[in-house]
């Protein structure tokens, strides 16, 4: 009882993270993995000799991270009633759509980055043009994937919508590098940039599950503050140096004079904002009871986690 | 009757261009091209204010070109009893996915590209990050646009594999620039790079219009044997110096190395392929009589064309 009040209660307070729920999550991670391996397994098969493309492909979905999108696609339609591996396409597409993005934003003319999870991004290791395809490649493959399911229709208009938001974002952040931050600024890169492609996967997981739109808007408003969390979050760690052992450079934003929430309200503020966002999401799932344990655990996790 | 029989004949002998089809071309153009500006009308509003990425997305979509690609969509629709516009998101979606493929083509890792249509390209205006983010957007725009139309899981599904196929030709293109020149790898490049969009124009087309299986396929075919037709008079025209006028560096092929028709084949020989192809598209038509002469004229026209 006392576990169930304490998981509802909304409180922002850093999350003693549960073994059981990270053990969940280590599980989570190592069932997208392989569900990606075995999905890309014959890609040079499939896309013939002519190229390092299907290698390129491979090297950036094989990067690993925590893989934090797909598990909440998986999550949120197991949360509505999902059966088995019914959400792994649109879970496999999410992850397609983000490595796109991580691959494009890390070239010279984006965010120039040489690393990425402690190993070499893309365009270092095959060059930029084949980087700028496999990016391309693994979007449209997102929406070959989606094609494939039941709600085909509405959740390839979720992913392009996301997708073309994220794109806007990047765009925004990109071409307001350098000027004074600003807090409206700011809020419309982390909705865009971010929070967009995190409420899609909630969103994408509620309708594999074929849940009614009532719980598809919910779970979808869930993911928004997740997101805004997840970025504001992100921001502290570059600017406070913490995330040094994922392999990332840090203090990028500072140098490149970013938008991010710490540049306009300071550390300590920003902290309170995530979590703020993380209190909003959680309220959000009150109407699930305690089949949203998971979810609420992970909305916690975002704001305690150190990279 | 001696204009029907001509029009089946299979015959590859240049078009003596008749009024009348350049008048519909003409036509069609501009029914595609007004359709894409009311489109794209309020993208700055839609977009918001914080970057030139609505500027970026705009020039390039307004550069203009043949819109061959949308036109075989919309005509491929009629042959198949579509009514009014019924097809024109698709036509819109693939011009959105075409001018993607150009932006990306054209960047300096790329093609390294200064000038289309006789205009700056985007990455020259705008600089390489926004011209990689508006070819991303258009991208996932196309996907947006078919999401909303009836038969969305099959246009998704056409245009999705043949973005990838796109995708793999250009990087077997790129990667093997330089090397001794090979007919199978030119194939495998002409194949991906150029007619796979062009099948799956006449795929969404026929889709649009709720066409059977049988004729999707056939119009399909149509349009594979019409995008190889026009690749290699692409190469035939830029080993020969013929599209000066269109604002395009010429012998540029040769200067990179290209795995071109013509230099493996030679200029002649690479025509009298192009007429074949024409000749095989010619003959798929034959079940739909007098209803493809448009589509006729159109493969004929390929081959005729100085640019």
């Amino acid at each position: 009882m006392r576990k169930v009040q304490e998981s509802q209660s909304g409180s922002s307070a850093c999350l003693e993270a549960r073994a059981s729920f990270l053990d969940w999550l280590e599980k989570s991670r190592a069932t997208v993995d392989a569900a990606l391996s075995a999905h890309f397994k014959q890609l040079e098969t499939t896309l013939g000799p002519h190229s390092r493309l299907p290698a390129a492909v491979q090297y950036s979905v094989r990067l690993g991270g925590k893989r934090l999108r797909p598990i909440l696609v998986l999550e949120t339609a197991r949360v509505c009633g999902g059966e088995g591996e019914q959400a792994m396409p649109a879970a496999l597409a999410v992850e397609c759509l983000h490595t796109f993005s991580l691959i494009h934003d890390d070239l010279p003319a984006m965010d120039d980055d040489d690393l990425r999870r402690g190993q070499l991004t893309n365009h270092k290791v095959f060059g930029e043009a084949l980087a700028i395809l496999a990016g391309d490649w693994l979007a449209a493959h997102a929406f070959t994937l989606l094609a494939a399911t039941p709600r085909a229709p509405e959740l390839v208009a979720a992913l392009a919508h996301a997708t073309e938001q994220m794109i806007e974002g990047q765009g925004a952040d990109i071409e307001n590098e350098g000027r004074p931050a600003d807090l409206e600024l700011v809020r419309y890169i982390h909705a865009r940039k971010t929070a967009a492609l995190i409420e899609a996967c909630c969103r994408l997981g509620a309708l594999s599950a074929g849940a009614a739109e009532e719980n598809v808007a919910t779970l979808a408003q869930y993911g928004h503050h997740l997101g805004l969390a997840f970025q504001i979050m992100d921001d502290v760690l570059d600017a406070s140096g913490a995330v040094e052992k994922l392999g990332k450079s840090v203090h990028k934003d500072a140098v490149a004079a970013k938008q991010t929430y710490p540049a306009t309200l300071g550390l300590a503020e920003s902290r309170a904002q995530a979590g703020r966002e993380v209190e909003a999401a959680l309220k959000v799932l009150d109407p699930f009871g305690s089949r949203a344990e998971r979810l609420r655990d992970l909305a916690r996790y975002v704001i305690c986690r150190d990279h």
